[in-house]
């Protein structure tokens, strides 16, 4: 069977086990905490991340670029990039507005510091950032509003992993409890479409020993 | 025409810069400083960043992602990728590698450190993020040594967007005069190797006011 080491809460981690789920491709999901450098996660990825993929042959696919684009490659049939070219462009450019800006105005700033120090016992938040993560936010906010005003989803008429990622990174950034939805109700309808998709389903049922996310984070009806 | 917009001393820029002379695709070269965030910039890549592609019909193509999918689809005849969905894979793997893990490393610590800072007039260089990102070189020029050793290129058999996207990285490093070759002789054949492709030329030719590459730089003999 396919297997996928991956972090609950790290959004590109969340991002492959959406895209699976879409494409309804059964895996075992390994939970795997990368900076504890386990010997057999460096045999499988020397740069010590997750995601990785194990195929059932045996096939190693390392990172959320290489694995999301071998899944479109060995399953033409039902894309979730688009049809034509400049449609998957415009895909993989949110794609990296979110694995990239969002990464480092928004997660770095929240995630890292609220949680995945306190795991790794690299010290507390540094409260600077954390402003920082809560003050960016609000531009990504406004700028899927402003998308989802446009268009049906954020790459244009049809769902595709520029939604998935954009998601991803939302809903890690909702267990910490830092999205006031309320503001940004364009926003909020375009995640509520998402989080009622059976795949999300696994994902709201995680949690990390020692954190608690607000009670609305599972919630259909947030 | 063709018009790519481009920072010369961008690794991300550079590598779709060296992908389309690869491909023989003509284009007009604009440089770019993204940090000024020129209103017309902004209307081709709100994220405001480079490289941005625009193409001969008007469509705008955002980010090094897109760009280089984008090339590959248009192109499919001559593939830098690779040609199974698994080598494909191999070569992804390092691109992320060193777009992701590189950057962070290295090129994050000392071309942000010791040049772009100074052209944006964001003060003077941390000293311990120069010697974090000279000591972190080591590990990754290794590693190349080490792929060399046992491959041809980086990700196989065939010269891939992984040999594009590592040689980019470095000759930014190399420019600052960060890259001790010759304890690293693996990588330095290899490296001499792209060096002297013609899709190289132009980059070396590159020279950022007010900033002096090492006499080698240029050298195809270094």
């Amino acid at each position: 069977m396919r297997r996928l080491y991956h972090f609950p809460l790290q959004p590109q981690s969340r991002k492959v086990r959406l895209l699976l789920k879409e494409k309804q491709l059964e895996y075992e999901a390994i939970a795997e905490r990368p900076w504890d450098r386990r010997d057999e996660f460096l045999a499988l990825n020397p740069a010590g991340e997750t995601p990785v993929l194990v195929e059932p042959g045996g096939s190693i696919i390392c990172g959320d670029y290489a694995i999301t684009e071998y899944l479109e490659e060995i399953q033409p049939g039902g894309t979730l990039l688009g049809a034509l070219p400049v449609e998957r462009a415009e895909t993989r450019r949110l794609v990296q507005w979110f694995d990239s800006k969002f990464q480092r105005d928004v997660t770095q700033n929240l995630l890292h510091e609220k949680l995945i120090k306190r795991i790794c016992g690299q010290g507390g938040p540094d409260s600077g950032a954390i402003r920082a993560g809560r003050a960016n936010i609000r531009i990504h906010l406004d700028y899927i509003s402003w998308l989802i005003d446009r268009r049906n989803w954020l790459a244009g008429d049809s769902f595709t992993l520029a939604d998935l990622t954009a998601a991803a990174h939302l809903s890690c950034i909702d267990y910490l409890g830092d999205v006031n939805w309320d503001e940004f109700l364009g926003a909020k309808e375009w995640y509520a479409r998402i989080k009622s998709r059976p795949s999300f389903r696994p994902l709201l049922g995680d949690h990390l020993p020692g954190t608690q996310p607000p009670a609305y984070y599972a919630d259909l009806d947030f």
